[in-house]
């Protein structure tokens, strides 16, 4: 309910909020199944006439409500592509195991084979979760610690690669000892020598 | 329709088989938030208290529908590890590419996420898809050709990881070069050598 003191823009403000929490909330305990502009309009109080003004379609809501996605913590430099290689990892290994976005990413991957509007929401998720490691490998190449004709692709797809099944396909714990095993395989794939210990 | 002449079995066995189809076919098309007992017993003709009669649940339906899939070729044996290698991952490759069930599969890792009776069916989808690479490591175990500590999930990790994360992640093209560097990644990790070209 909008209080009388409010300015409009605070209102409008306050039920976008309203609206992108509850869309988020029915993502992240369903699935992207689970959200129908229905149920966010009941659960947030807000008219669908009204979501409908400011996101036009589903697919537009669901980008905007993931937006904060994988934007998270700021980008580990430790002076070695192996410390932050390592830094890396462990993050991301964390959130695989306790992040809500974890949960969800199969449904997005999911409905990518199927709605291009969605594919691209899938794509820029994918983005910006494993956007710090090209940064890291850009650095890493500027000193001259990785060889040329390997780049960020290589580097994510050799770690996000055994992390990403072992999370979603195998479904084995993404343990201290698995997690360093993958750093330092991606180091040998990637022609890289470990710090001395 | 039942035919007069038919026996109550041929009958049984006939309608079975078309509920297993359409459930299939719904599958295949709309991942597992498609498939409805209500759409299956429309498209099928047979009546829902049929269809409960033989499957208790959506769940047991379903797991009976995929049992086919990944029950397919004959497991090669060249006489070497690279060669079985080779040999497998280029199916895989061409399953990812082209079966049905690759893209159908990121719905069942979706549902496995929240409910129990669909994990279970997620573990049997994926034993079966990746069986052969752990025919193919105790052969080449028995042979000497593997570490001893290296064993059927370190193989298939290494392999299906690369192909998993870019088929449904990254979305990048499977071609024959990306094939080619994954079968020699994975002997480099598992400390195999490739056979001399």
């Amino acid at each position: 309910m909008a209080r009388s003191g409010d300015s409009v823009d605070v209102r409008v403000q306050r039920s976008k909020a309203a609206v992108l929490a509850q869309t988020y909330e029915l993502l992240t305990s369903g699935g992207i199944g689970g959200v129908s502009i229905d149920e966010v309009s009941r659960r947030s109080g807000v008219a669908k006439t009204t979501i409908y003004r400011h996101w036009p379609s589903r697919a537009a809501l669901l980008v905007e409500a993931c937006s904060t996605i994988g934007s998270t913590s700021a980008v580990p430099d430790t002076g070695s592509f192996d410390g932050d290689l390592t830094a890396l990892t462990e993050e991301l290994a964390e959130q695989l195991r306790s992040a809500r976005w974890a949960t969800v990413l199969p449904s997005i991957v999911d409905v990518a084979e199927r709605d291009p509007e969605l594919a691209g929401l899938h794509a820029d998720l994918h983005a910006r979760i494993l956007a710090p490691f090209g940064v890291v490998t850009e650095r890493a190449r500027a000193r001259g610690e990785l060889a040329a004709d390997r780049g960020p692709a290589d580097v994510t797809a050799a770690v996000a690669g055994p992390l990403f099944y072992r999370r979603w396909f195998s479904r084995e714990p993404l343990d201290a000892v698995f997690v360093a095993r993958v750093v330092e395989d991606a180091l040998g794939l990637l022609g890289v020598q470990p710090r001395p210990a």
